[in-house]
């Protein structure tokens, strides 16, 4: 593909010799003539001007003569966009493999592709362009919604429903029992039955090995465009909002609210029925307590979590310690001294 | 059923409507007239009061004239015992898909159900009313007791006995190698090979993606009633009592002893031999440090961990210490103005 | 195996009675006649001197008249070699089972194992003497070194490499997309492809369930000689040197470089682009900020992570802060008493 055709497919203007063939796309540092790259800050500008790289970057970019600029105001949005051009996923292949079993009533698009070794059970609806990878199992009466795609290895639990344009990679598992217990005199616990189920909405990626639990009663609720990444723990009744972002090993407890927008680090604790309201932020690692509420658009951050600002304070008060012990140490000898040479009145 | 047919097979009492038609279970601030429902707290009385649903509540509570309820002295586990009656699991259909791979040296009883695409080695034993979910591989000379129920996309390693009643869910890994290796003069790691194994009792779940590896020498063994979340991680040589119950996401060192009845958050991290006694806390996120023992009954928390009211403390001096440093500062200033006022001795 | 005959294979000499026959091995405290176990450290001398077992141990080590010692420098090493001898990994079965789906434009060595249910897809190259388990899913392009054994239920994405003598185990998943997004003026997040791979050393061992993703662009790096245990994360473009070793369920964000002989303890977090210089030490729990570096050989502690020393004063002073403040309080008394009865200047 030409820069010039490039361009045109981004719905972008280009200043420079729109006749280079790219080749292939880089990260800045290590991009060569006839590949494509982009400016993703500012403080990359010095790297920039020096780059032989198709470069995509703002139209204030002074381009230096002998580079070749793509013009975006978010330039790493159009390399994004122009990467799937380049690199387009492999065409479906419409087809059932013969050794996948399908229940005679589970409802297949004959536009889909079943993979080898797929097990798909009773009044479970597959829609069109939807891939099932090798050695997937889905239980009875699941909805996948049309272009969505399931990597290997990946479990679906009964009556668990996924939107259209779904990415699940390999390893999740979506439905598995939420985790409730009742204790009993003697000291068993007796399983508190799961019979709630699991609603993912659109556009939603699942990393791998990451697991979504059913409702105990009711619904685990994914919103529209959220992206979750690998070995999250979604307990049952949870309900998560739109755009919602989620880095790996995060743990969510049971009933948990996370309202639209809001990014949550990754290795994050969540206590149980904890709300976290629109766009808040919780820093990588943090701890948030059971049934505490963190603020619209908050950013918090350590264990248990706390506005940023009151965490580097502590940190840096912390870091400050071992020298307060001396100052007082200090304080009370002069103390002494004040004490020993005042008259006493 | 009807609520008497429900309280009947709950052997419990009711007051009210007997022949009201149960439909289905929600929680007390969802269900309406026709639903069954618990009081699961005494601080919901007043919402209680108001429900038209059918509502399992201790004799203790006044009826309204208008309201059925079921009399138990533990609504949670009436309530989760009666969802079992509402929702009974799936009847097992007593089969081998054709699909499965069997040694011809394994012992299938004949009532077992086995998926397809399962595969099981060489001198394992399947029990009675044992059910084998698709894609699920168990290697060679493992045991499953009765009505044992695997979820797809288990991996059972070789040798690994799982007792009666269990209920393992997809994507689990029981009996991989523990991590052992002994390092070499020239820097290189010398795997320290897994030949023990793993023993796993009556009654036990095991949630998706938990992983219990075999002991290095000799056995990991969890006991009977212990019940594991999803994405646990149980190192070798572990030994876990009965009736423990761990939250999600927590990872157990090798050798670790966890007595009878204790229960473990969430994202909990566990060094190496420690000894977690009967009935001990540990709260979710806290760290113990290898070799440290948690005396029986007490509630650790934190990292590393201590008990609670220490940590409760801690943290409250934390919040403080910004509010100490100027007081320091005001003191200094004190000493300052009363040395100089002072006369020398 | 006899005394003599293992000595001999170990490269080993012994003193005492070469004709004993070993039976078995068990670690020190409950290996009885018969057996081997070793001494793993001088602390356990008192135990090894009444042992009745075949004990490995330095030849410093002053022998009983009664016992059989094996003489290493390095006992566990040579203790580990030893049970490699005495349990032999099951022979391989050069055939490729029936069930099994290759692609036909994969190249399979005639004496790999590939067992039930496995899926191979085009272009990959199973080496000599490598055993796939039952129900992996191996895409196209892969590659996969002589000798290595991959567990069941193992995913491999396309175009990933694996070297010689890897041990991958069950719900591993290698190659899945890193977690990349560019977010868009209406707030959606755009998928920004992932276009990278893979590419894993020599001699690697990779615990269950544990997850390396593929670079966004160029390539994700697994040196020779690593070890990870299980339920660990590895997101897209680290680069991990040699002999690195890593405990269970820790988790490396995106970009990190870790040099050589590195240790990460269990549980750790790591921030995009931090650098664990040459044999630094990660202890368990901790947390590394991003873009921070933790210089060779420095051993840290602790979120954020500082050396150990500096997290050991902490802790220290942190126990203290309560009676620190008891002691402002008295200042401040004897400040106000001072105050009282010193004259206006």
């Amino acid at each position: 593909m030409t820069v010039e055709e490039l361009a045109g497919k981004l719905g972008l203007s280009f200043e420079g010799n729109g006749a280079i063939e790219i080749e292939d796309a880089a990260p800045l540092d290590s991009a060569t003539a006839g590949r494509l790259t982009f400016l993703g800050s500012p403080k990359f500008l010095d790297q920039a001007l020096k780059s032989h790289a198709v470069l995509i970057a703002p139209a204030i970019y002074p381009r230096p003569e002998s580079q070749t600029v793509i013009h975006s105001e978010n330039p790493r949005a159009a390399f994004a966009h122009a990467l799937a051009l380049l690199y387009p996923p492999e065409p479906i292949r419409s087809s059932i493999h013969p050794t996948a079993i399908l229940d005679p009533a589970a409802h297949i698009d004959p536009t889909a592709e079943i993979g080898p070794h797929v097990v798909i059970g009773p009044r479970t609806t597959i829609a069109a362009n939807v891939r099932i990878g090798p050695n997937c199992t889905i239980a009875s009466a699941v909805r996948i919604g049309e272009n969505s795609r399931l990597y290997a290895n990946v479990s679906i639990y009964e009556r668990v429903t996924i939107g259209r344009n779904a990415i699940i990679h390999s390893g999740a598992v979506i439905g598995a029992d939420g985790f409730g217990f009742a204790r009993e005199p003697g000291g068993a616990y007796r399983k508190f039955p799961q019979v709630g189920t699991v609603e993912i909405g659109d556009d939603v990626e699942i990393g791998a090995q990451t697991c979504i639990d059913r409702a105990a009663l009711g619904t685990t609720v994914i919103g529209d465009g959220v992206k979750l990444d690998n070995q999250i723990h979604i307990a049952h009744n949870c309900r998560i909002g739109r755009n919602v972002v989620i880095a790996a090993q995060t743990g969510l407890s049971g009933g948990i609210v996370v309202e639209d927008d809001a990014v949550i680090g990754g290795k994050v604790g969540i206590g149980d029925k904890a709300r976290i309201e629109r766009g808040a932020v919780l820093g990588s690692g943090c701890g948030v307590l059971t049934s505490k509420i963190v603020r619209a658009g908050e950013v918090v951050w350590g264990t248990p979590a706390r506005p940023l600002k009151e965490y580097l304070e502590q940190l840096a008060v912390l870091s400050k310690l071992p020298e307060t012990r001396k100052q007082l140490r200090e304080i009370v000898k002069r103390l002494e001294a004040l004490e020993e040479r005042t008259p006493c009145s």
